[in-house]
């Protein structure tokens, strides 16, 4: 008798956000316009400098313009806020985005709320966070939009599944979790305070996690039918870049999984222009 | 050898209900000021006649005057969104509430939004709904106010509880599911998609369903650790209430339990009360 081996799907978001790349292309070439995006940076935080570099390389890529407007780290809040009046405005202007984290003297949701819901292509104003809650349309973060493009490339029937997902930031867990709330998945949220997390996180069918703990997520905290999609980033050693998950102690315990790097990060860039392709056409 | 009998704890929310509005009266006679509450009914629907005969009454208790305008059902939205921006520039009202459901031909959250957060005392613009998901300070519902009543009252320690909530409308159950992630439970969100409803709400330590479907849940989606919170309101035979669980047969199974009626519902008219009076005093 032949024993059966099943191999671990690793899913390889290079390739994912490369198919993105080509249909975004196509897209932006059938416009009328030249689609715009503006990035606005405040101070010079390195790691927001390399996300921002790939930002810029993407758009390139498939014909959008990035304007990156950095300002001094001294910069007023009222400068910012009333250059994003002014984008507002501008027609010429798809998309907007603060990139963030922004200096603590700052208040990140101030500022944000500023922005146009329908050129608020991070999905971050309260406007796109409430049409989320409320499953209306609206834009959701790259992060979030990259979970949902995994889960529909491999054919996930999502309805019924059981999701967990490790992380409750406003800007990852939580989207995510209502995303697929809105995808009729039965969603456990865990976080710091749960206790036996792998009595938790190995019920699941998709487990997510967004924490930036490396190694959070163990052997002992997974199943084989299990998809494991990892959108933490922490920088280790100087400049390698690691997931939550023990990855290569889990890779061959599970269904799928997200490496990282060349997972979740790539197809959320990919994301990202697909909102803002869809700002060009659509009004909220 | 006895046999340990345990007796079900029934949460009188009628009791509960008084208490507050004891603590209530005395901070009313305690303000410079007369509280104010508006209250505004599109139409005559009489499930909503009896909703705010209860507010009128328990605002009387406490010496709040309420406001109770009535627009023909036939109102123009911008009738209702001209007296919304009216009554928010009105110092001597400090809590506006919209009775919903409005008629379909209206749109709620477009009228909802146009309320100050500050006077939004049933928690429902997007700002107080994105305060909730940000774990800031703002408004949240007289529901959602009354499941963390009840749980200060029994005084369970929410951090690492496994909370199950049954039902994701986005006026009751998702608020509620958030605001008890934001108290570091671990929160599953179930729904009609849930896969063996009866597995998931078994693990729960805390129980709570907002569906609205008698006898949802029965002896078999319980467990004997369990304090269950039953939000679901439903009108049967005519004129009888009742709730979503199968209260005669699951009582006894539960370590605490909310009734229906004399439950929840007399704890979220207090709680709509108790975010009053804070509008008295704080602004958002």
């Amino acid at each position: 008798m032949l024993e059966s081996v099943t191999m671990t799907k690793i899913l390889d978001g290079r390739a994912m956000s490369r198919n993105i790349e080509k249909t975004l292309l196509r897209k932006v070439s059938n416009l009328a316009l030249r689609p715009k995006l503006v990035i606005m940076q405040v101070g010079n935080k390195e790691e927001s400098n390399t996300y921002i570099r790939h930002k810029i390389t993407f758009a390139k890529r498939i014909g959008v313009a990035v304007w990156h407007k950095k300002y001094d780290e001294a910069v007023r809040e009222e400068s910012i806020v009333s250059d994003i009046k002014k984008y507002n405005r501008d027609n010429s202007m798809q998309g907007i985005i603060v990139q963030l984290p922004l200096p603590k003297r700052l208040s990140a949701s101030r500022v944000l709320e500023v922005i146009q819901p329908d050129k608020d292509v991070d999905g971050l104003t309260s406007a796109s966070v409430n049409a989320l809650l409320r499953n209306e349309s609206g834009f959701v973060s790259g992060a979030t939009r990259a979970v949902m493009a995994i889960l529909d490339r491999e054919k996930v029937k999502v309805a019924g599944k059981k999701v967990v997902i490790v992380g409750r930031s406003t800007l990852v867990g939580i989207p995510t979790a209502l995303a697929l709330v809105n995808r009729n998945a039965t969603v456990t949220i865990c976080h710091e305070y749960t206790k036996n997390l792998a009595e938790e996180t190995k019920r699941a069918d998709i487990l997510i996690t967004a924490v930036g703990k490396p190694k959070l997520i163990t052997k002992n905290h997974v199943a084989p039918r299990q998809i494991i999609i990892d959108i933490g980033i922490t920088v280790v050693d100087g400049n390698r870049v690691t997931g939550d998950v023990d990855y290569d102690k889990v890779k061959d315990k599970v269904k799928a999984i997200t490496p990282v790097p060349g997972g979740v990060g790539p197809i959320t860039i990919a994301c990202l222009f697909e909102n803002l392709i869809e700002a060009c056409a659509k009004k909220f």
